[in-house]
């Protein structure tokens, strides 16, 4: 099956790489060529414009930072309507629920099939093809393009028939992060304002009652106090927390650590964190603590 | 060593347990003789009062639920005057960063030595000895008590000399479990809204990012909505984010979602949920959100 | 001068109203027509739409609800193009800052002047001329129109020269309304809950430190619980609690407040009081006491 | 009538110098001798002892800063117990529920009378006799005492024959002077961040919608950023919305608004703003937008 790609960013270039790996015939796109170039050299074929590599697509995977680059690169640039009727459009990137729906809605005016498939991991998991993949769409399809989604990750977990299902989800255990690293900051400045330091504190936590991944990930940042180079910018975490807003906004659904997490992403853009790690956000309720002053 | 230990709710009698299992020989007291009787039968001794137990032990362990119920059993009784100079008392209770600064004053005074060791677990893994346990105090005390430490828990995590920092660190890590508890009931609601039943959303989480301990214990209550027999009541749960709240004031340091989880215990507790699970502060997001009247 | 005046609500006929009294030559267009009737019945000439009316006037004054009624009315419609290189239009509306940039500059590239004066005050204050405005834009241009503004309100505030600067004091001014109504709300379910009445607490507290205009009218509706007819529908409280939420994000400044009374407007909503008064959002904290369960 | 007056503060000063205007018999006592002098020149006597002014006093008042100061300085003291049977204490200051439940069970138990009378107003309010006083005890002996309590205030507020009813609703009160300060705060720096001073925007909000003493009293602070010396220094404040919270607490309200307000004073405090008025709690959602790195 012809596969295309559309967005190389740290996400998409293992993503890429792992589709490679497992023999598949893979036509990619970026706006910048270092990472195509890069993909070349491992067996992939680069395509001119989103709008030609879609026409010769079966299956068109994107994987881009937002709603607004996706509707510059795929609607307004003509290249979903350039889709073959049989095609799948399988969009991985994190987009809002109002958004999604409307890509549903336009696929089906087209005649096209869209697959929503959102992932939990960040590069070095989606490089290492460990993602955890949650798709959504008609079931049908959903079984039909399963394969090419476990070349790329673990486990896929099918949500439903509506595309912005999985789309929820996905925005849920993003803010369901954000949540975790703020409940670091705030018990790391507890435990600091008492003479316990975050590495003692933060040692204790993520490796009994929270040794997961998302805790000893962004935990390990915490300890350190070291957020560059930036897995996910502040500014992409503020997205993120956005997108749960708005969802809950859309639908009447109280959200008060949506509030809270919100806040602290923006003072930590504010005081100039721009450039670090969303898990910075966790310096902003040790920061109200004012240690230092003591 | 003769052990004296006081306290025999669901955590005290697994942990009893455990020492009569590693050969330890010890003497027990609690209010109500039932669970008592129940050691007796695995090999423990009853003591008359704590303070003829106090005063026959060479290491007193009191697993007691607040502050006011210490004092009134340990210190109004006046157990702790009976200690004998050398004698050691360990305090494994979640008490107040200022009672256990009180406490650690007191036996200075009294000559006597002070550990604090809160555990982290609920009463089926103090059954199986599998507790994590937090001690501060001079550390060549610590250092002799922890063979008894180890026979009750599977690792003991030493955090300084001042016997409240043990206490600190439990304080913290319970108010990331109160946080996390908030997190998935908002996030549920969020996805429930939106056609994404709690079951679904919570195995994908809680068997990805969140695959941890606190996560898949609590998360499992909520995906069941099942809340009963409750293994930590909702007072107690709002006992302790109290004592976060507690010491963030004596502190100074604000602590945001500390007030967001109180409310959501607060109103569990308003609504009647007074005998479930504190786990049952998840219902509190999703309740707001009237889901039934869409 | 001729004066074109689009949008006639609750608000925009009492401002009619009282131009026309103050002899001015007004010109109208509404959506519907009853309205344009009543105000022809004291003196006012119809327009057969905004763009014939923009064409004929030299003063267009504009009291539509949001960003999108304004945009399609005035932009989409083509009335902005067709005002004169001298004409002046007054956006009286609570737009967002975002759309109030963007419509100053899109007047100066038509070359026609433009003037934010967003308006304090409900329809009953507007009926007896009593606004309070707050003007931005070209000194001079805000000099010349003052006049027109005094003949809708009691006092004109002129803010500076950017037009958002208006929208931002009106958005900062409606989001302390919604915190006063979620302030007495919540300092009402604690009063109750001890047994004091709302009655009895709000007659005290707006009388005494809160005898202002704001407390006193909607602490009359939550005295009296009685929400209907609403003067500003909660979907409306809403749309202005999230143009401060946009506010604040785009110009990273966190708003605590702004995200509890955020909830507290979707927790109304989620219950199906949307059709009452916004001042209904202080039923949110009442209800979340359970009052009716002890 | 022989009246004592204990607590002679900012607040105490004044309504002795009241009394003492109408022409009633005063015989004070406080910690510190100077104000004692002060008001002796005024025709006030002076008592060796609160227990001496106890057994002596026909009314003995109170207005004393918290419920361990008035614990030691009444009770312990023994000076509850030397009040003759017929006598009456007024306790004017703001303590917790738990506690004005305390005393007036003492008081029963005792057999003498006890009227809680807290007052709404600040140092200059009560010097010029200007005070609102809410007032609840058995309706016979607040109406008693009613005209004692008129000669210190504008207004009496009976709200109740409970003494802690009053009580409530003055932490009510306070509560909602703390959202205010707060709600200011924030939309201050919303708009500084926009352009529009602080200055600009806080004389049309406390000129029009928020023209009253709260918002034009705190207002005038934060417009001058001028903090000193306090009327309410910020540790009273914390106590005042510690008390809220212990009440929310203790009768199982949510809080939100407690929760941002509790968090704000807590960071400037931490920052080092504990000698400045409570209004001073504005700056932290200030600080928090980092304007100065703009």
């Amino acid at each position: 099956m012809k596969i295309g790609f559309v967005g190389l960013g740290g996400m998409g270039q293992g993503m890429v790489g792992q589709l490679l790996e497992a023999g598949h015939d893979v036509t990619v796109w970026n706006r910048s060529k270092a990472p195509v170039e890069k993909l070349e050299a491992k067996g992939a074929k680069a395509a001119e414009s989103p709008r030609k590599l879609a026409k010769s697509s079966e299956i068109l995977i994107t994987m881009l930072p937002d709603d607004s680059i996706v509707h510059g690169t795929l609607v307004e640039s003509g290249a979903l309507e350039a889709l073959g009727k049989q095609a799948v459009h399988i969009n991985m990137a994190t987009v809002s629920v109002g958004f999604a729906r409307g890509l549903a809605a336009l696929h089906k005016r087209l005649g096209s099939h869209y697959v929503a498939a959102p992932v939990l991991g960040r590069p070095d998991v989606a490089a290492a093809g460990k993602l955890n993949i949650i798709a959504a769409g008609e079931s049908a399809v959903v079984e039909r393009i399963t394969p090419i989604l476990e070349a790329m990750g673990q486990k896929v977990w099918p949500v439903g028939e509506a595309p912005e299902l999985a789309n929820v989800v996905k925005i849920g255990a993003n803010f369901m992060l954000a949540s975790a690293i703020e409940s670091m900051g705030e018990a790391c400045a507890l435990n600091e304002a008492h003479g316990v330091g975050r590495d003692t504190f933060l040692d204790i936590v993520t490796s009994t009652l929270f040794a997961a991944p998302a805790y000893q990930g962004y935990g390990k940042m915490i300890r350190e106090a070291s957020y560059t180079p930036a897995g996910m910018k502040m500014a992409w975490g503020l997205k993120d927390v956005g997108l749960a807003m708005q969802a809950s906004h859309d639908s009447r659904v109280p959200l008060p650590f949506g509030g809270i997490v919100r806040d602290s992403l923006l003072e930590a853009l504010a005081r100039g964190d721009g450039d670090k790690d969303w898990a910075a956000l966790a310096e902003t309720p040790i920061g109200r603590a004012h240690l230092d002053k003591r």
